[in-house]
């Protein structure tokens, strides 16, 4: 893989900053086409997520059904329209199961995420499914700033699931990811998200920082994403929205509540509530040169 | 499976609506049962539902227990009260689990519910397996109105697990499904139960429209009627009071938090906080003909 | 497996009040190390209690990852510094990775706990497996009093996994335990921790009466004590620790809400909250002759 540098050279911050608004415009119909779309979204994520990612689904918009065995990947795959595909706790019957969804998804043209949960060699079995899932050309891969890194071929010290390192130093080293997939979403106290289409980097702020003391948060991130792909004009639209819909839910919802509990259900209210006026008003995204 | 219409002939409204004082007192009853008896459940069900589900359980009186491994279902099966079957997330053990758990129970002449997750052509396996189980006569089948519809033979659009159909509209289309059980409870705005010993359905209103919006909340319905019919007179009670129980602490949730995190929270105290004159007080029953 | 009753004529209770001082230090110090460490928790428990497991953990400071496959176990355990094994609902692929992570954990010397579910003749797969994980010695067993009471031979009649016995009558019958562990601990009304290297018991008062409402707070706590041995000076310091985080959260979290959803809400919001001077003075421990 070759660090594509010379793309660097193709942008100014001047045209960046022309992006910010239209890109804003399409999350906010984004959201709008979530609501009345309600996309049907075919999960395979693991037994932390599934109910958390269910939830959050609902709650945002969408349709879930997990769908994590080998004889209904294709058929289910087939009828939904997303897909997303999570790494965290797989089976052997799972991980046929993320082989078929994705390869059906990228043979008949559905969006897909791919989040590499894990992703190193401590964790050698899903790390291989990793790069077999790569052949299937995800839509997006999205990942925490530890996961993303070490799938961009980098050493790092490997903390279980939860990431050592900090987004915003380490989305530049995700470039050669964009060999295999429109857009890389990295999530952290900012998001990052690489857009081949868009040519630069979408910086989303907001959330809060109880949000790494939600297990599976990042997860159910993942499929929101996939979500609002199946609803929006380009990956890189529907990985912005999902993105400001959590930065602005977890905004919101730390102003509610302040310890881990009631945070978490007060940002399942917020997601629940958001509404297309709160995206204009509360988003707050910075257009960076890729 | 013939339409058994002329059972429509041998009921009429006026018989009927004595029917629904002593099933209410039916009712009370078990919930009281379930406050002293606690019936141990077996439960076999899916990924996004078990901890919902043996929360609900607990909540509600009972004493849940997810067993869904081939080795150990029928020795559990056979010291349980009841059983719940849930097709939600098979896996190939959960799937031998859940014939041994099914044929036990019929076997051992105890409650035991089918409810039949996602069934219809985009699911085959599971749907084949759901065939399979109903030739242990499950005391209740219980699903939403397309599971219902589809499981009854009709064609229904697949919107993954949540319906796409109504469930007044379709309650007639399941009387076919009273040849392999003696209950039929379908879910929605409101809820109908076709009841054979009854020979009636009965129609539940309450719960909240966030109800569907909270995942699982169907799955864990099955299993809290598994609970009811363990400590009641029949299965027509017990699974009446299931949906009553339910659709009160829907009610008062509602009344106390509208957005879809907090109504959960709430949603789970009411049903801790059931008392069995709330039923008498809350419960909103008809009795129709079958 | 002899019961050594002889241990008994060891202590008086005078030297072992004052044992409570010291032990209250350590385990607050064990708190404080928890926050600045954050111990990376290798966990292997069932479908119900992942996602709680996974959000107590952090709720409390400490960094789980579950890791349930047996490609990844023996990797996985070398870099974590604490294995939680729990029999709840075990699969094929998790049996497999239990005896590899259990193993992992003796010979790279690290604490890893032993969390019994079930254990009786009723399950017979998991107790067969709970048999074989003895061998490697775990560094503590805990589990509610029938399945201690089991695992110490007595015949228990099964209610599924929650218990029919009080922890205060059966805590002497773990006794013979200690020949396969340093620290067997016992919850209920009052949690019992017999230590070896202390030779006496550790009485716990606290918490809630609505704990053995919320499913899988046993499990979650056994994940816990994995957590705190990581970064206390002994297993029964980290095991005493994490059982009075437990019982002060608890105990705090009642007096906010008295019914099961909100009690939960506000448990995870008290393990959150908790600091090393609520210890002091919330902790009510006692030290009994062994």
């Amino acid at each position: 893989m070759n660090h594509p540098e010379s793309l660097n050279t193709l942008v100014n911050q001047n045209s960046l900053s022309d992006l910010a608004a239209p890109l804003l415009q399409q999350i906010a119909e984004a959201w709008t086409a979530l609501q009345t779309q309600q996309p049907l979204v075919h999960i395979i994520t693991n037994g932390v997520a599934n109910n958390y990612t269910a939830n959050v689904l609902l709650a945002a918009g969408a349709s879930p059904a997990m769908i994590d065995n080998p004889f209904e990947a294709e058929s289910f795959a087939a009828i939904a329209s997303a897909v997303s595909i999570n790494l965290g706790m797989p089976t052997t019957e799972q991980m046929q199961a993320m082989q078929i969804a994705a390869q059906t998804a990228q043979r008949l043209d559905k969006p897909w995420v791919l989040d590499p949960v894990g992703y190193g060699p401590v964790l050698p079995w899903r790390s291989e499914m990793t790069q077999q899932l790569l052949q299937y050309t995800p839509s997006v891969i999205r990942g925490n700033a530890s996961e993303i890194s070490a799938l961009a071929g980098n050493q790092v010290q490997s903390k279980g699931v939860d990431s050592t390192l900090d987004s915003a130093e380490i989305y530049q080293q995700a470039v050669p990811l964009l060999e295999h997939t429109a857009c890389i979403a990295i999530s952290g106290e900012s998001d990052f998200i690489l857009s081949k289409d868009l040519n630069a980097v979408i910086q989303i702020n907001g959330g809060s920082h109880l949000q790494p003391k939600i297990t599976a948060s990042g997860c159910a991130l993942g499929a929101l994403i996939a979500a609002y792909c199946a609803v929006s004009p380009s990956v890189t639209a529907g990985t912005a929205a999902a993105h400001v819909h959590f930065a602005i839910a977890g905004k919101l919802a730390f102003e509610k509540a302040q310890a881990v509990g009631s945070f978490n259900v007060a940002f399942l209210d917020e997601l629940f509530n958001l509404k297309a006026d709160s995206i204009q008003q509360y988003a707050d995204i910075q257009i960076l040169p890729l």
